[in-house]
């Protein structure tokens, strides 16, 4: 697995370069900690940015992609996508309007992609993919059988290119506005879990799984 | 105002049209929801996406810009951006593997963009990134001056095309899948507010604002 990402005029962090960071340890928990990536590719000039499932295996991030979608088409015809995910963890309310902010963390990932064929290596992939939207369903929920593996296009891209770029802490103001009778501070933002909504169709019989019960989701 | 978007090539949701909306009554409350948007947009056939804060002015979307961006430099040689917003409002836990999923709105939107230079304009974009953060915040904070508002970039990118895209409600189960012994229905998410954070230099004779404490940061 890649430690870090040479600085290129690619994912060069340009504005607030102190923000910048293009070491796998800081970008990939940024990844793994997403449930969607937002994925852009171009036709014809146009570029077009679409949200989607993804899961990340080392180097490579998977991709669901369906059958004669313009985002396999693109891949298909060897186009660089960029992959971008972004937490948002607070609103940074500073003395004066010209510094508020957002306190965030995001990853942008530049690479090709390939179809997965292999049977074998979809199934991981599947696999990868439920573990992600809630660890423990994939050993609990029926597992794909062979038209359904058929009918799943998974598409992997090899990183070539990340970095991320956070902001964290308070505000920062001008010096002589720290006098002013204005609250500053920083509004925190996250996402949680609420209580599970059984499915109405759902046999009364069937109790839920622990795994949900105690599943705490925090991005 | 628009009211709807024709269906065109690009703006057309191809999977799972039944999902797919095209009026600006369904579009705009998603744009208008989040805080922060993706922008896609092209530079020597690489996309790239950026996250970033957005304002909605009727058909127009306002970005700030950084002076000499990349994205600037782009809007400014007549490109059309893509602009899309996500929210992940739970996750879909079918019986099966195969019909998990996400319930999520999704907005899509085309459009090429400017930059205002009008003074009076900047300063009502900025008001209105500004209330975006958190409304009632204008008029408390300190108004930027004219430096900071010359410092300041505006892109206001025209709508040409938009679609939205949702799912909704509990997973959809093959016929066959409904007696096993899993269980299926919905774990919602949603962004919320925790409590605020003062600025460690925050003058203890600040009191925090009724409009801080009370607010129900939904997306």
């Amino acid at each position: 697995m890649t430690d870090a990402f040479p600085k290129t005029a690619r994912n060069k962090v340009k504005r607030m370069p102190e923000r910048g960071h293009y070491d796998a340890a800081t970008i990939y928990p940024i990844v793994d900690a997403a449930l969607i990536c937002h994925v852009g590719f171009v036709l014809e000039d146009q570029p077009f940015v679409i949200p989607t499932l993804h899961a990340r295996q080392d180097d490579t991030i998977l991709l669901h992609g369906a059958k004669g979608s313009r985002l396999l088409r693109y891949i298909q015809s060897g186009g660089a996508v960029c992959i971008t995910i972004t937490h948002v963890d607070g609103i940074v309310l500073a003395r004066s309007v010209f510094h508020h902010s957002i306190n965030y963390r995001s990853a942008v990932l530049f690479g090709k992609g390939s179809v997965i064929e292999d049977e074998q290596a979809k199934l991981q992939a599947l696999e990868a993919f439920t573990e992600r939207l809630i660890p423990g369903r994939w050993q609990d929920a029926r597992t794909p059988n062979a038209v359904e593996v058929k009918q799943t296009t998974v598409i992997a891209v090899q990183i070539e290119s990340a970095s991320a770029k956070l902001r964290t802490g308070p505000p920062g103001d001008e010096a002589e506005d720290y006098d002013l009778p204005v609250w500053a501070g920083v509004l925190p933002l996250r996402q949680i879990a609420g209580a599970p909504l059984a499915d109405p169709q759902l046999s009364p019989s069937v109790e839920l799984p622990d795994y949900i019960r105690d599943f705490d989701r925090r991005s």
